[in-house]
C-alpha cells in the first residue's frame, strides 16, 4: 500500500512533454502517462511505446502511458504542465495569455477532477501567469501548485558561466529571483563558482553580458531553432523540482510560488527561493534585497501583474 | 595525456542523432560533436546548446558541439551514423538504397579524413548493408565497422515479453540473429526471464505473436506516429555498444558484423552475437543452430545480400 | 502522506549491516536506521555518522541513525536482519543455530511490535532456518519475510564465470535452487552468457569446478579474510531484494520462500525462484526439474530440514 | 589503445583503503589495485573478492586484486595513498609523523618506480606534512602529488548544516582553507544554502558551533568508534578527486597543494581552492582574505610549518 509506485502525469505531448516523460522514467521517479488532447492520439501512443523500449537497454523500470483520456490520469502524485501554444509571428502577447489562459482552465478541471491530491508543476508560458490560473482553477493548495521559471534559469546561467571559465558545471551555482526570462533578476553576489564569488572570476562587463544572455536565453535557441523552442533543459528542470517532491529531497530551488505578502506582493505568483519536498512548496525563503535588487523584483512583479491583467 | 576526455561524434542532427548525441553526454562517456550537412547549421547549433543547458541540471559534464564542419570532428574515438532518408511513399527500395548509400559514401570519407582510428556504429537504414557500405568506403579494419540491429531488436522484444508477464524489463533477455526487422532470426530457447526459458513461461502462440510483434516493431512506431520513426530506443541501443566500446566492458550484444566465413557466410555484414570492447568487435560467437534457424538466418542473409547488390 | 519517505531498519551493526545500510543511503531508498543491541551504541553512531557525511559528495539523500533503542524503528517499511553470530572453532553447528535462533526470536518480537506491517529479508546463517524462525516468530504473513541466498550465490557464480571468459558480469546469469552455500542446486541449463548457455563456452570440467567454488563461495573469503566473513557482496544482495520491494519492481529473484507444497514440500524455508514486488514475494516460480535437479533438491531441503529439526 | 581501461592503485588494506577501492569501482572510473605490505596478503585478497562478487548485483565492471607486490600496480593513472598508523593513546605527534614520514617514503619509491606518470592522493595523517613528503621523495611534478583534507572538511561542515536546516546535502555548499581538522580556515561568507548565505539562515552561534564541530569532526568519530578512525567519508572524498582527475571534470575543490608563493608561502603543502583536471592539480585559486581569515590561514600555515620540521 504505501509502497505503491509513483504516478506521474505530463500534460502535453510535444518535445517537453515527451522529453520530461523520458527522464521520469530514466530517473525511475515512478510510472508516467502521457496525455493530449490537442494532437491525435498515435502518435503519443507511438511516442511513449519507443520510449519503452529504450528501458531494457537503460535499464530503468517504468511504464510510460500515451493517451487521451483524461481517467488515465487519475489519482497521480505529480502532475506537469507543459501544454499550450508557442508565440507565433503575429500573435500579440495578449492573444497568447487568452489562448494559453483557455489551455489551462481546461487542463485544471481535469487535474482537479482525477488528481484532487496531486503536486503540480507549471511550464506553460507566460509560466508566472499561467501558474496562478492553474492555481485558481484547481482551487488546490497554494503549496501544491507551482511553476518552473529559476531552476531553467539559473541553469542556463550557470552553462554560461561554467563555459566562460572552462570549469565543470557541477560547482557553478546561481541565483535568481523574479519573473521568468526579460525581467528575471540575478543576485549575482549570491552566484558562485566552487564557493567563489562569480565577481572575484569575471569582469562586470563579462558576467552583465552573461547575464544579458540568460535573460534572452529563451529566445537564442529559438532563433537557432528556426521552428520551435528548447525543450532539453526545460524538462530537464521540471524533472528536478518533480524529484524534488516525490522523494521529499528539501531542495532549495527557485521556484513560482504564490505570494501572500512575501517580499511585499500579494495576489500574484512570481519566482522566489523555495523549499521543495512533499507538501509541495514547504517554505518560501525572503532574503534582504538591496534596494537596486527591489527595485528590479518590482519592475518584474509589475510585469507579471500586466500579464494577470489580460487574464479573463 | 592518456586521461584526455573522449571524443563522440554523431552524424545527422534529426531526433536520432540528437537523442543518441544527448545519452553519450547524460552517461558521461566523453564531449560530443553532432554534425550534419544536410540541415542549416543553426537548429543543430540550437539543439546543442539546449542540451549543454541541461547538464548543470542533471549534473553531467559534457560539451556538445553542433557544426556543420567536419574539422570539428577530428580524432574521434567513436563516430555514430545517423544520417540518411527514411523510405517515404512512392519511394521505392532501390531508390531509398541508392540514396542512402551515397549519403554513406560522403560521411565514410569525411570519417576516414578526420578521425582514421575512430570506430564506427552505424545506424542508417537498411543498415545491413549501409554497415557494408561504410566499411568498404572507409577502409577501416572490420572490427572497427559496426551496425546496430540487434540490441534494438532485443529491446523490443524484452520490453514486449515484459509487459505480457508484468515483470521488470531488468530481468529478460533476448538473442536474434540477422538482418534488421523482417528478416530478424529470433533464437527463442536463448531467450529467458530471471533465467528462465521463456518457453515455460508462455505459449507458444503468445511467443510467436510477440516474436512478430518484435518483426514489426519499428513499423508499428512509424504507423503511430504517422510522420517519422522511432528514435528513442534506437538511439539508447547506439548508445549502450557506445559505452562497451568506450569502457572497454567486454559486454556480449548482437551486432552487424562483417563475416568472414562465419556461420557459412562471406562478403556481407550480418547481425550476429559479438563480444564489444576497446577494439570494437573483438570476437564473434558462433552458435550451433538447429536446422530450422539455420535455413531462416540464410533466408535473412539472402535478404540482405538482394540489398547489397544494388549497390554501386 | 503518500510521498513520505521510505524507512529501512537494518539489525545488526557488524560490517553486513553496516555495508546494507551505506548502500541502502547510496541508492537513495529512503532513510536508515542501523540499530544493534549487542553492541555499545556509540560504534554504531560513529559509523553512521560517517556514512552520513559521505552524503554531500556523492550526492545522496539520506538520514541514517544509528541506535539500540527499538522505538526508533518503528514503522519501517523494510527489516534487513543481519544480527546474530557466525560460527567460531570449536563450535558446533547445533550451538550456532541455538544460538542464532535466540537472536531471531529476540530481532522478530520487537519487529512485530514496532514495525507490524513491514517486509523483512533475513541473512542470518543458517539462513534457511533463521528465515523459518522470524516467520513463525512474527507471525507476519509468508509473503512478508524472505531469506537471501540465492542473489549471493548467482553474483558468485557469474563472477567466477565472467572472470573465467573475460566478459562483461552485465551479461552473465545463474540460476540457483535450494539451501544456501553447500547445497545450493544450480540450474546449469538456465544459466548463459549474453544469452548462450553456458555450457556451449566453457567445458563440463570448467563448470564443475565453478560450480564447487559458488559452492564454498563463502569459506572461501572466510578462509582469506582469517577472522571475519564476506560482507560487501552479501550486503548488496540484501539491497538488491530491498530495492525490488521498495521500488515494486516485480523482480525475478532467487529468494528463500516459506513453501506451501512447492515443489513437493511443506514447513520449510527454501531458495526458489520468486517475484519480488511490493507485497515481498509476489509469487514463487514452480520449474519443471530434471531427475538429477530434483534429487539434488531434495538433498539441499533435507539438509534444512536437519537443521530446522534443531530449532527449540 | 587511447581506450584502454584506467588503472587505480589503492595503497594501504585498511577500511578507508577497502572502501575507497570499491567506491572507484562502484563509479566504473577503472579497474583496482589494492596493495597493502603491512598486512598479510590473503586478507586484502579476500576483501577484494567479496568486492568483486558485488559487481554483478550492482551492475559494474571492474576488475578488483588484492595484493602485496608492487608490480601489480605498474603504470597505474592514479595512486590513492591510505597507508600509515593512527595516532595511539601513549604515542607523541612526533613519533606519528616520523612513523607515517617512514610509510611514506617507502610508497613514493615503489610508485616512483612503477607508476612514473601517476597522479598521486595522499589521505594519510597528519596529511599536509605527508603531502609533502610525497611530493618530495617522489619527485613528481608539484600538480601530480594532491593531498585530501578540504572535500571532507567541507562535507562535514555541509553535513552538519543541512541537519541543523533540515534541507538537502545537495544544495549546501561550504569552503575552507589551511590545514587539516583543528586549524582549517573556513570562509564562512563563501558557505551558502541554495545559494543563500549561511550567515542569513543561521544565527552566528550556532555557526560558530557547527565550525567547532567541523575542526574536530574527526575526533568525534574516533570518540564514538572507541576503536578506529572514520573511513566512509574520508574514502568518499578521495574518489571525487579522482574522478575530477580521471575524467578531466575541470572541478574546483578544495585540495593541498606545493605552493610556490600563493597566499605568501613557500616550500608546505597546504588546503587550499583548486581546479583539478586530467593534469591534477591544474590551477590554485588565490582569493582575497579578510585581516582575521589571512591570520587564521597564517596560524594554520605555522601549524603545518612545525609538522614539518620534525620530518627527517
Amino acid at each position: 500500500m504505501s509502497l505503491q509506485r509513483k504516478k506521474i502525469t505530463v500534460v502535453g505531448g510535444g518535445f517537453t512533454g515527451a522529453t520530461a516523460a523520458f527522464m521520469v522514467a530514466q530517473q525511475e521517479l515512478g510510472d508516467v502517462v502521457l496525455i493530449d488532447l490537442a494532437r491525435v492520439e498515435n502518435p503519443i501512443k507511438g511516442k511513449s511505446l519507443d520510449m519503452e523500449q529504450a528501458a531494457p537497454i537503460q535499464m530503468f523500470n517504468a511504464k510510460i502511458k500515451g493517451t487521451s483520456d483524461y481517467a488515465d490520469t487519475a489519482n497521480s502524485d505529480v502532475v506537469l504542465i507543459t501544454a499550450g501554444v508557442a508565440r507565433k509571428p503575429g500573435m500579440s502577447r495578449d492573444d497568447l495569455v487568452q489562448i494559453n489562459q483557455g489551455v489551462m482552465k481546461s487542463v485544471a478541471k481535469q487535474i482537479a477532477t482525477y488528481s484532487p491530491n496531486a503536486m503540480v508543476i507549471v511550464l506553460t508560458n507566460p509560466v508566472d501567469a499561467m501558474t496562478y490560473t492553474v492555481l485558481k482553477e484547481t482551487g488546490f493548495p497554494k503549496n501544491h501548485v507551482i511553476g518552473q521559471s529559476g531552476v531553467l534559469d539559473t541553469a542556463r546561467f550557470r552553462t554560461f558561466i561554467a563555459k566562460e571559465l572552462n570549469v565543470s558545471v557541477k560547482d557553478v551555482s546561481g541565483f535568481v529571483l523574479g519573473g521568468h526570462g526579460d525581467t528575471m533578476v540575478p543576485l549575482i553576489r549570491y552566484s558562485s563558482v566552487g564557493g567563489i564569488p562569480v565577481s572575484k572570476l569575471l569582469s562586470e562587463e563579462k558576467i552583465e553580458s552573461i547575464v544579458n544572455r540568460t535573460r534572452t536565453g529563451g529566445a537564442e535557441i529559438v532563433n537557432l531553432l528556426g521552428d520551435g523552442s528548447a525543450y532539453y533543459a526545460p524538462a530537464a528542470a521540471m524533472v528536478e523540482m518533480t524529484a524534488a517532491i516525490l522523494n521529499d529531497e528539501k531542495r532549495i530551488l527557485p521556484a513560482i510560488a504564490y505570494l501572500e505578502g512575501e517580499y511585499g506582493y500579494n495576489e500574484i505568483c512570481l519566482g522566489v527561493p523555495t523549499l521543495l519536498g512533499k507538501d509541495g512548496i514547504e517554505k518560501i525563503f525572503e532574503l534582504d534585497l538591496e534596494p537596486v535588487e527591489k527595485e528590479a523584483l518590482d519592475q518584474s512583479a509589475a510585469a507579471v501583474k500586466d500579464v494577470l491583467n489580460i487574464l479573463t
